[in-house]
């Protein structure tokens, strides 16, 4: 990770000669100082062609003008080349929603890592459907909300965290054990920016009660799964996933205490590899470059 | 692991008060001297009772006898405590035979470990579908037999392996990468003896070609797992599993790469608990005494 | 883990036939219901005789008398065996004093377990030579003891910090990444009882600066060590170790944020060890009951 | 990995605005079609200036040339760049010389990976201080030459050692636990070309017996550590490490047990990284790009 300001230049297009040759130059052109990039091609097959990804950091202070004019200049070489691309600025800070409901571990774990700005974001508001850790959030000077969620409000529940959501110009949220199911139409609204941390290596045990799962399996390790959420229950591409090993005398309640260490590490690299643009995504799955 | 010659009294029982005590002082009165011992009584819940389960290992020369008296001896205090149990001898070693197709890295890996006798183990014979490896095996001095498998002929071809395993004595039976599917009536006849190692982290993708299950999932590890086998097809209890972490610059044949090491070192691991009575049975899950 | 109230005995005395005859007999003569028990034989060598370690929860209904009277009646037995011994109640919560400094992940990662009591003990105090976590602390309900550390006043700290450690009762002191190096004559005054995690997977990189010494000499795996304190720096017997990837694209500011994930996670392990009695004293090593 | 015929264009030089751009220009003027690329900027520091990796494969097929034509082409532009750079083809295979003791688990190990192609290499020949692996190797078809080495007769025996490999055009030397130090001369002599397997996380015990050291100071992870030798002890560039979990009531034993299993998977990861050009040095540390 680069300490300087600097660009993040993502995207993927058709593969095909010369991309890396014309976009360098591009940057060398403006003597941009590239600190860090990344390049794949998948391979291809019969069902689709291969594609191309691409990441690269160029120092902010090395080239002649900002996001808008980059924006401007680099658009007619996208557009040649079909890319599919975003640039950001290390210095704008993301806007990240946590959603939580009664489980603290990683509502802690992000907000330790907010605090010593090693996860150096703005946290617009925490929404709960519980106020258990309302007094909590309030006091690291974040405003909380309390959307409580049942058979008959469902609706108007998900409209308020969209509005909430909307008016604080969140760009992701994030899903810290929030155990609740969006609906559809909000994975679709928000594409790419909800992710979610699965208390299981998925694809096995997904659905309710992983480790209930698990432990009638007798699998000898347990994982966590961090994902994009999109209308298809647990299907969504994965970001990031781990695991630790159990054992026959382990029930279903050390279970859950082993799975808290995974889901708060893997919910933590998943959301820094997103909120660093690493992620890409291709189909239903991930490049990520780290 | 003791050094010693030693005896292994392993075995499961209903739980009650005073188990522990009644066997370490069977032990003690015949002087026998306790190297190792491990136990563990399941919870039980609404639907089983609490199980107890127990493994011991006894230097063999502080005992005033051998394995027929020992059984002889105990076999009373077993049957008040209805437990099901088992005494082996370090000292006699264990006869595993060996089923491989073609691929050499389980076969390998199990030599190399049986010739500097890490795995002090008899291998009477290698038994295949494939006629790959016979020179190898030959070389190693181990009788090697071609069973070939087809359409046809695979009554017969099942039958075989029976007739040799049988003639042979084998006790375990380890499937090292072997590319067939055994009978229900085979799994029945040897319960607990056969040993496969299958290449995903189950129960994530069951069935054929798991790796490019994976694949096309966008998993960020893949996995192995070390099971016996039972007449369902990779439902058995599960002895060991392990992961390697992927990435998206992984094709299918990478991940059959990386797969091997893992595939490779979780059937090591995996047959040593069994072979060291490490193992033991409970309903389609398995409590291991590392 | 066992949900019920329960004792846990622990200890070591030298090897010899019939200890857990003795021991289990016992208990299973007051009728005590064994829950979990481990046994481990030292083999010893040369240079020092066979030792014999074991921990064991009975449950605490199961018995017809309390802690008070185990040990009066237990004192005999253990004192033919020439055991040290303890034995502890699980009603009755560890009394457990933070030391931190100015880096959080270890203090938030604590006190979420605290709060929702994965980790059930009380913290009587947080103490620091900084103030930085003082309302975060106090805002949990929990006093905080600022005792500034400088060249000047260090006599005069250290005698501070061990009279607000006696006087709030504490058994544990958890050097959370407190920075300062403890006096020998703490370390001798409360044996057993200070643990601390240090940056590094000792025994490399001893003293300062553990991850500038990993970034220089090109290792490809950082760790994190929890540990006893001893007179003798970063010597102390260890509790758990463990180590995260990294490669050469890693700045020395990388590898202290993927440390602290480490760090938290080995000192949660080894806090819990050391709580639940599962940590015996064998030299310069542990004896580790998982 | 691709699968087709490839060239692999590895380097290191100065860092400066527009060296991807220029490189990969040149590339794609003559149409090359790149399948893999990578890039990595050292930050520089107090100490050295800012130093820029990279590593490309180039689809064979695309080019109008082969290396020679390819080294005389971009010959100029290199020099331009000051950079330290090489090209290889996917079709030359590499030509590895095994060095071995009394262990077998690296030889079969490596053995199995050859004969499967999954090592795509040649391995012209086999040279132990020992005849132990001699009729296993040679009935591979591989060439083993015994080269006893006693106090007596060291300074020969390395200059037989050098003569063989010479002969054979050998341009990769792996010690798979040759249990002999090679003389400062031979690691001067063949620079980035022997590739040592250590047991042990270095720099943790380093010298001799590491696992008596792991043991005594009482570890709960032992490791492996692949790394080129130079004329220091143990010292050389670290190319890939790994570890894995023990407990106390592991012997030294069963250390040596578990580390083999760390220490091929280690050799061979590192291995390849070197065979496939991943590897670049970077004073005393390596660049590895996976």
């Amino acid at each position: 990770m680069p300490t300087k300001r600097f660009f993040t230049l993502s995207g993927s297009c058709p593969d095909q000669i010369g991309i890396i040759a014309r976009i360098a130059s591009f940057i060398a052109e403006h003597k941009g100082w590239i600190l860090e990039s990344s390049y794949h091609a998948d391979d291809g097959d019969s069902d689709h062609d291969s594609r191309y990804f691409m990441r690269m950091q160029v120092r902010a202070d090395s080239l002649p003008f900002h996001l808008a004019e980059f924006r401007e200049r680099f658009a007619p070489l996208a557009e040649e080349l079909s890319m599919d691309w975003k640039i950001s600025d290390s210095a704008v800070k993301r806007r990240v929603v946590v959603m939580v409901s009664k489980q603290e571990h990683c509502l802690y774990d992000l907000l330790a890592r907010w605090q010593s700005r090693e996860l150096d974001i703005e946290i617009p508001c925490v929404i709960s459907n519980h106020d258990t850790f309302k007094a909590f959030v309030e006091w690291h000077g974040i405003p909380f909300h309390h959307v409580p969620i049942s058979a008959d409000n469902r609706h108007a529940a998900h409209a308020e965290i969209a509005r909430i959501y909307d008016e604080v110009k969140g760009d992701t949220m994030v899903l810290a054990r929030y155990m609740q199911i969006l609906p559809a139409e909000m994975c679709t609204r928000y594409p790419g920016q909800v992710i979610n941390i699965h208390h299981s290596f998925l694809p096995s045990f997904v659905g309710a009660r992983p480790y209930h799962q698990a432990f009638r399996r007798g699998v000898k390790l347990i994982g966590a799964t961090c994902h994009y959420v999109t209308p298809e229950l647990d299907q969504g591409p994965i970001i990031e996933q781990d695991v630790i090993r159990i054992d026959h005398s382990d029930a279903v309640e050390d279970m859950v205490r082993y799975g808290k260490d995974i889901e708060k590490a893997v919910l933590a690299r998943g959301l820094r590899y997103h909120l660093e643009d690493r992620v890409l995504l291709h189909a239903n799955k991930t490049v990520i470059f780290r």
